[in-house]
């Protein structure tokens, strides 16, 4: 049983939450999300499901990013979502996904109880322009059966950015995550700024590509 | 609650239409849908989500197509469907999943009330031949919770064709759509019949590769 | 309605056989399956939809192996299951999908009454490295409306091994089956163990990878 837009609505501020949530995104049977501007991809040559792998952030500018095949972009909801009770599911809207667009990589089912905005994992059959803010994909919900024991402290609950994948948490990664993190466009910066930058202060300038999120 | 396949059969001239209806494609909770000959192939280096991207059309022939990996083909199903009060969904069928052959870039959920044929998103992981009238996915029915507001003036209701992207409506474009499609088709055909050929026709002559749908 | 995980644990031994089952891997409204360590690739330049296709084993070694993108591998679970009166349906993890690994290329649902090893299509978007026994979908169930057919005696029932697919059994491909099956790896030992190797020998010596298992 999958949750009609009317029952949508019905159920804001009950089993729903959606927040930012504007009328006009609703669906027959599904709602309207929309792209956060910052994107983030990853650094290693090879990905390894075993280690904390390393990222950047890409900002989407004013005039879109191009994304390329063979690259793949995590992205968030701008819109935070609660879901109680029921089975969240994220799905791709079809006018992307005429332009060759993925979403995500998996089926795009959550977990009831999640709590957080979304992260998706973006991919383009062929290279293809996006801009922040457009309506990416959509959320729908399905009904359960049985005694609910509910997502609460799951490795994604309560995501407020991007949040690439934890995999290595549950295979016993257990060294300090210490990875150096360099950011070549505050580097690039801070160069133009100061005539005398000494690289010896590299190491306590890097970070996350975000200010306000240092590591 | 998904309907089983007697149940499909059951609802069949009620809420629900496949139009052709074969016995032989009912499956135990869903329905075959066939390939229909044609493809669509979009022209651009890069696609934008803000503007009308051109595309040309593709013939399957009888020996079959190889589709590459990389590139994105539009096709459509042979069937007419009709679904109302259930949602509607398409999903690929494990015989060409195994063949690495995605036959759409979203979860494949559609809108109760949706009527049309199924745009279809195939993208393939390594080259890959296929062929016309092929059972390409399958159609499943969900049911739904609450008062339902059908799907009926949206931008894909009621295709009849293959229909590419229209998500530049919804971002604003205005611009009227006068783009120059190319149809090297028949520019060639008419180079064959006409010793004389001008190339100062050649305006006059583009089209969508089918002539029965000039723009 | 799908289920939910304490559902799903009421329900083993009846309607839901998961084996071995392990209380760990039992999510809000899923539960986890793993990965057995051998894979199966295609050998063909061009995958034919209408012909059988050579392919070879592959085994993931304990440090992992790296997928390459553009490579589908074919893969199984290690659990084999059992599911009636409901609809099964396997999706990716999104620990894993935020590492760009897609792991089946349809929406994972499933035929009421399937019994088997899955098959899964590992394909990744950026080169990946990933290991044997490791939690890689999830199966969830979905409710049923209507009188139910099984899937009883489908091309897929009662997958022990990894099945590629077996689409040309219903486009009618009746030749005998007789492709030559190529063994490096086991021409290779033989070559070091014997000094005297002779290739007048290397017909017999063909197989699918696996000894146990000869055509």
């Amino acid at each position: 049983m999958i949750l009609s837009g009317e029952e949508i609505r019905a159920r804001l501020g009950k089993e729903i939450c959606i927040s930012p949530f504007c009328e006009d995104s609703l669906n027959p049977n599904s709602y309207n999300l929309t792209l956060h501007n910052e994107l983030l991809v990853y650094e290693e040559v090879v990905l390894d499901v075993k280690e904390p792998n390393r990222f950047r952030r890409l900002q989407i500018p004013e005039e879109g990013l191009i994304l390329s095949p063979g690259q793949l972009y995590l992205a968030r909801t701008v819109e935070y979502t609660e879901t109680r009770g029921l089975v969240p599911m994220i799905q791709g809207r079809s006018s992307l996904a005429r332009l060759g667009l993925f979403v995500h990589c998996d089926s795009g089912f959550g977990d009831v109880g999640f709590c957080g905005h979304w992260t998706m994992e973006l991919s383009a059959v062929q290279p293809i322009r996006i801009y922040g803010g457009i309506r990416i994909c959509q959320i729908a919900y399905h009904e359960v059966v049985g005694v609910v024991r509910e997502y609460r402290n799951g490795k994604y609950q309560h995501n407020c950015d991007i949040q690439p994948s934890l995999m290595y948490k549950e295979l016993g990664y257990t060294r300090q995550y210490e990875q150096l993190q360099l950011d070549f466009d505050s580097l690039a910066s801070s160069c133009q700024e100061q005539a005398d930058y000494s690289y010896s202060t590299a190491g306590n300038s890097v970070g996350r590509g975000r200010p306000t999120q240092t590591v």
